[in-house]
């Protein structure tokens, strides 16, 4: 983006563009402060008539595929990461593209991983010119450091499904890689040699791409069974060989954590839910898939176990800590978005009250309603957290774009959101004046755990209330940041340049922040 | 309508009105020949802003639900026909309505039964201007006398999800009435005090109403499982004491027949289809809910049982004997659009293999294909038949609208349909030199059986092929007729005027009929 670009600053004093890719974009105005006034997205009416009479719409290769749905220059391709780091299938597309000689092309997948690094190449010569995703590790550092032709669109999970509903991205051809597949296009993640355990990431693909493209290494025939993608909204289907590498299929952090400090936040997290009353008869939780969440929902089943209570529910990432839960009878049903773990796949192929959610269902913004925000707790992460309770997931403290949204920002909708962050990671403080980006807006961040001490954020005077008296060391943020910084001193500003590289979107489509180029 | 109003003739050669209701309608161009260029119709964005913020929508009663819905003149409401002849939730929405004084709306049911005869009176004194549906016994007669003030449309039940996805009707307010849900509008048919199995008829009515209310007699907390209907898509819940009666719902022909005229015409049915190499192991098939069909069931199964072989699915509407298929392993799979009994809802709610479809799924016409297409064998009824092998299942041949359509009109695109029909009703033939209303083209019906003899489709040259040297009678259409009149007389056309009370939409949204006032 050219320095000459009108920048604005917005609700959170953040400086951000008013274009993004030559299109309008709108700064972020305060949390529900923006209401759309539009249509949602109306793809083109299709008719049988277009379509084989006997339902078959295996083409002979991707290649075949992606030129009968008439690949050429700028268009939008998307894919979804169900796969996560063991995805054989965005490479090809670029591949092809590149072999076809198709340039300017906009990549969207649900999110990026480091299997995705040789995509570098084609941002480089131009066959890809952005991505409106997530840029991970080696993407982000393309992208902090300038290399990307335009600018980086970062939204969350529900973000991204406003985002194709609303129109605010059209995709030309989705290709959608599935485990399972008929020849209708009838797909299902829950079983086949590459299972991932649901698509639900492709759900706004197929509802609203032009074309639609099911990829598959287990043609069944009809019907595919569950149905997680309908085949009615399917152009072609492919059958490879191979879509995905099953072992880096399930790559989350699978263990519960062994580290003494990580359990040491596991467990005042687990406590401070406990005393602030959260943990009762039917509540539901949602902690995310690393060592340190794992180790919460350990907590958790223990005290429902002992006190004879049960969950209602609790949203996934699911693993096989949740369907012990399940199982055992300690929650009635899991709300899943994504399996990491292997048990989390049979779990949702064999058990009734394992369900199949979406990003529609749990983070959409813009729908009537969503399941994110009647969770009771949700344990989430952050890069960064400041005085303000701002958070931030997709930068370091260095300035580089490192990671995606995923659900982060979706789930701060929840009625108590709690981070459990360490006080400083490489002897950098995690808690400083200002995060490096913001990704959530401090109103709805409510607790800050850290190994030496818990802030609570003043506008929940009603937790502030239940805490008194406990015997956490429930502290200010000022005073943890304190602390943090007589340990390892005032941490130093990222070395940034005043060009915006990428912009992160808020989950109605606003802009919350820009990252900007690294200033090597 | 007016006798002023510009008809025209379309491609098989009926009269039918260019001005429907005041807007625009294409005459039938022939199958597969009207290309839809638009778009589907975009709803309205929502954002969670404007919803509750624990997601607890539950509103103290229907009317305050239809007031905050802004219920005025001239709107469109929808409801759906799951509980058949025991709803009681349709006449209390017009109740209401009359009540608050409003006027000229049109109703849109995915299909209307002798319990919604009551709103005759709101036809009469102008609070309903006309129904988009069906008009079924009492409602078809008083709409044939030329009682209602608009135009009826009759749809089938893929042109009913055809013309909401692609803006022909727009909603304004669906009321979905749900045996189960949850205070987030999460609903399911499968289980409840007035379980009627599914709700794949209100699909489109979730998806594309401008605002929804679910109706429900067994509120659950969240999260309601299986969501049938997406809460996400849902405006209010309201809670009533009793939304149907269950021994009502349940009013399909549910016993095979005992009449030996119709055993017979299945016997001769199960037979062609066996002969003509339907029959073979991973064949599919339809039979509707009346008896002789269910018997033909009954044969087919025992074809399978003896031959070691089995279906691979079979499209419901359901029944117990569709059921111990499933149970007994003679049927992969039922997909199934209703539940006609009691086992149906059951087997739903129990058997993984019994899967919940939706008209989205099996008959939309504007979709990548639907599942309707690739069913080896449909059987279906009718009440006339043409020497053309057109078909009638709206009108009487004294000329009055007595039945919806079904999904009979979106089962015509089977690899293979046969009408078993007697060769006369109370006199009065049944095979035709033109049918009273054409629902159905004759290039898409196969096979005509009648206790006198089985007439094949003249394009059909591989069935007569492979039914040469049966030793079923084989006749022609023109035999058939003869053989009819022979014994019944020369039928008299029915009395009507030359105004058109309803048109009949095929699966693509245009005019394929006309009902005209009964003289009388």
């Amino acid at each position: 983006m050219s320095k000459y670009d009108k920048l604005t600053t917005n609700a959170v004093g953040r400086t951000v563009p008013q274009v993004v890719n030559g299109k309008d974009a709108t700064p972020f105005l305060g949390v529900g402060k923006f209401r759309p006034t539009g249509r949602k997205f109306a793809p083109r009416i299709s008719t049988l008539a277009d379509y084989p009479e006997d339902g078959n719409k295996v083409v002979p290769g991707l290649k075949e595929a992606l030129i009968r749905s008439g690949l050429s220059d700028g268009m939008v391709i998307s894919t979804h990461h169900h796969f996560r780091n063991g995805d054989l299938v965005a490479i090809q597309i670029f591949d092809i593209a590149a072999e076809l000689g198709i340039k300017g092309l906009t990549w969207v997948p649900s999110a990026s991983f480091e299997c995705h690094a040789p995509l570098i190449k084609y941002l480089e010569d131009g066959t890809i010119h952005h991505i409106e995703g997530s840029m991970n590790g080696a993407l982000g550092r393309f992208t902090s450091e300038g290399g990307m032709q335009g600018l980086g669109i970062l939204r969350s999970h529900g973000g991204r499904y406003q985002a194709i509903q609303d129109g605010d991205v059209q995709i030309d051809i989705a290709v959608i890689a599935a485990p399972t597949a008929d020849p209708f296009g009838n797909a299902t993640g829950d079983r086949g040699p590459a299972a991932c355990g649901l698509l639900g990431f492709a759900l706004a693909d197929s509802q609203y791409a032009d074309k639609v493209i099911v990829v598959t290494d287990n043609l069944v025939p009809f019907p595919c069974v569950p149905w997680q993608i309908h085949g009615n909204y399917v152009d072609f289907v492919v059958v490879l060989d191979k879509i995905g590498i099953p072992e880096k299929i399930i790559s989350g952090t699978t263990e519960i954590t062994k580290s003494p400090d990580r359990l040491l936040l596991a467990e005042m997290t687990a406590q401070f839910c406990d005393e602030a009353g959260i943990i009762r008869d039917g509540f539901s939780f949602q902690a995310g898939a690393g060592g340190t969440a794992l180790s919460i929902g350990i907590y958790f089943a223990e005290m429902c176990r002992q006190r004879g209570m049960k969950a209602r529910f609790a949203r996934g990432g699911s693993n096989k800590y949740l369907v012990k839960m399940l199982e055992e009878g300690l929650v009635d049903y899991i709300l899943d978005g994504q399996t990491f773990d292997l048990e989390g796949v049979r779990s949702m192929r064999e058990n009734p009250g394992h369900l199949n959610t979406s990003p529609f269902t749990s983070y959409n913004y813009h729908g009537k309603g969503n399941f994110a925000q009647f969770v009771d707790v949700v344990i989430l992460g952050a890069t960064e957290v400041d005085v303000n309770f701002n958070a931030n997931v997709v930068t370091h403290s260095d300035g580089y774009l490192l990671h995606g949204i995923g659900g982060w920002m979706n789930c701060l909708l929840s009625k108590c959101v709690i981070l459990p962050v360490p006080l400083f990671r490489d002897r950098m403080p995690v808690i400083l004046d200002d995060v490096t980006t913001i990704c959530g807006p401090g109103e709805l961040i409510d607790v800050i755990v850290t190994e030496r001490g818990i802030a609570i954020n003043p506008l929940r005077t009603d937790l502030i209330e239940k805490m008194k008296g406990s015997n956490l060391p429930i502290k200010t943020i000022q005073q943890l940041k304190a602390e943090a910084e007589k340990i390892c001193g005032k941490p130093s500003k990222p070395r940034v340049t005043d060009e915006v590289v990428a912009v992160i979107k808020w989950v109605d489509g606003t802009v919350i922040d820009s990252v900007f180029r690294i200033d090597k």
